[in-house]
């Protein structure tokens, strides 16, 4: 039956969790200033580069990043002024809007990957044991699948 | 030596970490949604409530939070339209603002407890075994005490 008090193990947990995820958030995002984009942009970047061609229809990347249409359009402003990202419509049905990264997109992209990676090692990767990285998978794989989202896993 | 590629197990730990934090915050929010207020309201007022005679300096009150000034400002006009909180000068130094919890504010907060702590238990912690619970707060322990923020671990 579920409680409706955590106990002290699980409080320990919550709070800790809780507490310490916006800080992280934070210090990855801090290191990344200096690259002129949010952690946020270096997601949507991310997805990009990843994709087939560099684009994704705007439905697709808004569920990927689970934004609302509003929100995917805010986020990808800054992107658009800088030049990193082009919105255009599709040719066969101009009611499809894609998303695409640029040539600069990708090479600002890259400028920033192994500075990125150096900060997750530094502030996440580099504080835990081997035990606890395969435990830190773990835990938030079953979370992402009991909430309908499972990671990926590929690199 | 720091490596510039993450391993297979660090990338899998990295990306199940990085992209269900976001679903998980947005499950918590959508439960708290009836109540009327998002998970950063939510918080502010359990860090206020727990403060003695409810109320903090804001200066504490953004640091505790890890926001600006003007990011606890707009953080706060929500909730003080709402009447949940409080903006006030101290008597004796007309230079420090202080921030409080009002009765309504309080009333609004235990109404939803119960239900976020069934959701955090629905979410988050009732997916984990009773290892992976202590082992999810030994990492973001040692993750805040790297950041400079240990997190607390009284209830």
């Amino acid at each position: 039956m579920a409680s409706k008090r955590l106990t002290a193990s699980e409080m320990r947990a919550w709070r800790a969790y809780a507490e310490t995820t916006g800080h992280l958030h934070a210090a990855l995002e801090a290191d990344l200033t200096p690259h002129g984009f949010s952690l946020g942009d270096y997601e949507v970047l991310v997805i990009l580069s990843e994709a087939t061609d560099g684009a994704l229809r705007m439905c697709d990347l808004s569920e990927k990043l689970g934004l609302s249409p509003s929100g995917l359009t805010r986020r990808l402003d800054g992107l658009v002024k800088l030049g990193y990202v082009l919105r255009s419509q599709c040719s066969s049905d101009r009611r499809v809007m894609f998303a695409s990264i640029t040539p600069t997109g990708l090479e600002a992209l890259e400028s920033a990957v192994t500075d990125h990676v150096l900060s997750v090692r530094r502030h996440l990767i580099g504080q835990l044991t081997p035990e606890q990285i395969v435990s830190l998978g773990d835990i938030f794989i079953s979370v992402g699948t009991a909430l309908g989202r499972p990671p990926g896993t590929a690199p």
